[in-house]
């Protein structure tokens, strides 16, 4: 028997600070390969990831646990009341960045995986894939992870990724889903001059005010069957012209746009660089567009998995989880283009924040919930 | 007889960057007083200046000239291929700071007036009114030799403001009036939020988008009948964030309105700030409004004054020259407050450039305009 407090307080202490290892792959490659698990370390582009699988190579019922190990940089030290690496526990609290997001969760999959394999050798496989590389680009964490396993033949038959998903209470909430997202950045160029003599210059400020007005005040869509609305929200607008007397000659603006499934990335970006052309036409400006989608929506309808999911949830909390698509994105964004994906995890509510705490009883409860999975999937 | 290009050069060699004085005035004033001019330093808040004034004090007919010594910094020194206070001579042009804007003119008028008392002393008075604050603030500079003025029952008819006004060739344009100017710098307050979940924010960036665009697209007049059209430039909006995932909580622009005979400050201030709120009412965002008002626009209608000036120029170059109100601001809106005053000097194109340089010939000939208008208006 694995104890996932105890893991989790490990991991805890490992300085994993995105793109560090911090010793916490390591850790989970000892203990995975003791368990029988076959242990591939797939690290690319300076990040580590480790990819474990109990059973057959391409196993037709392969249950697959995605998470990351990495966690995000602590801010001020100052502001701490506790030790950020020290997994300190006090009043049923586990206090340290990553205590929620998601060592927790990789420690408890990591157990409820061991134990069953171990106590139920089921007919099937077990996966487990897990980056260092989810909270910054995610250029090569779950990414390399599944490119590898496609180059080698690996296969999971479902995932379900280990985030923490629930606002309030355990139990609360799945994820079936996750809109995606898109930056947009506009640099708008027009003609330098004295303010006292607006026509020999041509201002391109009031043409990124009208760009950045049109975007905000576009409804994208009134949501979807199982999504809400796009958002898109100008973030920025930057000139750095301390002069008053002086009409700049750039300025530039930046928006940010979650996007459920009646959009796609591409879509979006050619409406962009059309709105950014027609205020070209209207000023005459020069406008350029640079745009990085950070992942497209997805969506795994309810079905399966979710149920699979859910029912166990429900025995162990008694509580019937919503099926959501809200929130920001994760790694399932990657995931989905390979097999049924869904999020299930602890209560995220002091993810990426000072005094990151777990409360300790949910790390057992989660482990007991994902090892129900389990024995559920491969009953 | 008082050589104005001499003592261009004298002027430019003091180094009198606001808010230095560096000998400008102090030569100046033992110019004068030698030729019988009752001088006054009236220095206040670090800066110096100098009233001259022959004849009766309060005499009904004082003919006024106004002009400043300061100069603007040099600059980055490696970009000058002159001395900037060198007062060098090259091919028919003295190089050096303030050599057109506006030691020549300053000179020109001092030895215009003292050849003239000397040489054919008028039933009146001839005041100047020289400060050493005009590139900067101007808050202690002419307005300072005003209010001196007023309290020591000083006074001046008319006015002329040496001011370089022709932008290519001598004796073609004279003001008659000037724009005024103001800017309102708005910071537009919302909430702070995760991109993700804008309707849990309060984004600024929308409002002040449109705030700008609206400012930006109002026609203030179409001209009247002395000026252009006002005109307003947004010069620049600042936010300062640098992450695509958050909605900021504030943004900030600023615009420059330059304004005719049609508007005050004050209406226009009321102007903007009723925009401000409407902008509030709409979005919920809280903006505050700083304005600070440079200058009221100022006219001197076509008239005695103006032919009188116009008639000396017309007399001394053969050209009859515009009367107009385009350009920045000057000292004229300060003066137009106590008595018709007007603006003529040499051709201002190297003003505030690197290589500030003044046709040597230009000087003798603004010398013998600036003669024969003192002559006019005493005959
Ligand atoms: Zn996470
Ligand atoms: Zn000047």
């Amino acid at each position: 028997m694995i104890d996932a407090v105890d893991l989790t307080a490990k991991l805890v202490k490992c300085p994993s600070v995105t793109p560090e290892e911090g010793g916490a792959l390591v850790l989970l490659e000892q203990l995975l390969s003791d368990a029988g698990f076959a242990c591939t370390r797939v690290d690319r582009g300076g990040i580590s990831n480790l990819y474990a699988r109990w059973g057959d190579k391409g196993h037709a019922r392969t249950f697959g646990f995605n998470g990351h190990t990495d966690v995000v940089p602590i801010g001020r030290i100052e502001d701490w009341q506790h030790d950020p690496f020290g997994a300190e526990i006090e009043d049923g609290f586990m206090y340290g960045r990553g205590t929620t997001d998601m060592k927790s969760g990789v420690a408890a999959f990591a157990a409820a995986a061991i134990d069953f394999v171990t106590q139920t050798p089921p007919d099937g496989a077990v996966v487990l894939a897990i980056t260092g590389d989810e909270e910054a680009d995610a250029l090569d964490g779950t990414v390399a992870l599944l490119d590898w396993m496609q180059s080698e033949g690996e296969q999971m038959s479902v995932c379900l990724v280990g985030e923490p998903t629930s606002p309030d209470h355990m139990g609360q909430m799945m994820k079936i889903g996750r809109r995606g997202s898109l930056s947009a950045w506009f640099t708008v160029g027009g003609q330098q001059g004295h303010a006292a003599y607006p026509h020999r210059a041509l201002n391109p400020l009031p043409a990124i005010a009208r760009l950045m007005d049109r975007l905000a005040s576009h409804e994208l869509d009134s949501g979807t069957e199982h999504f809400d609305a796009s958002t898109l929200a100008v973030v920025t607008i930057d000139t750095g012209n301390p002069a008053t007397n002086v009409i700049p000659a750039k300025t530039s603006g930046t928006v940010n746009i979650r996007f459920n499934d009646a959009h796609t990335g591409a879509d979006l970006s050619d409406w962009l660089r059309a709105e950014a052309a027609k205020i070209d036409a209207e000023f005459g400006t020069t406008t350029d567009v640079q745009i990085k989608i950070s992942g497209e929506s997805f969506l795994t309808p309810p079905g399966a998995l979710s149920d699979l999911i859910a029912g166990a949830v429900k025995a162990e909390t008694g509580i019937a989880p919503e099926l959501s698509t809200t929130g920001g994105t994760s790694d399932a964004r990657f995931v989905k283009d390979h097999c049924p994906v869904v999020e299930f995890g602890l209560v995220g509510k002091t993810m990426h924040a000072v005094d990151e705490r777990v409360e300790v009883a949910q790390i057992s409860q989660l482990k007991a919930i994902y090892s129900r999975i389990l024995s559920d999937y491969f009953a």
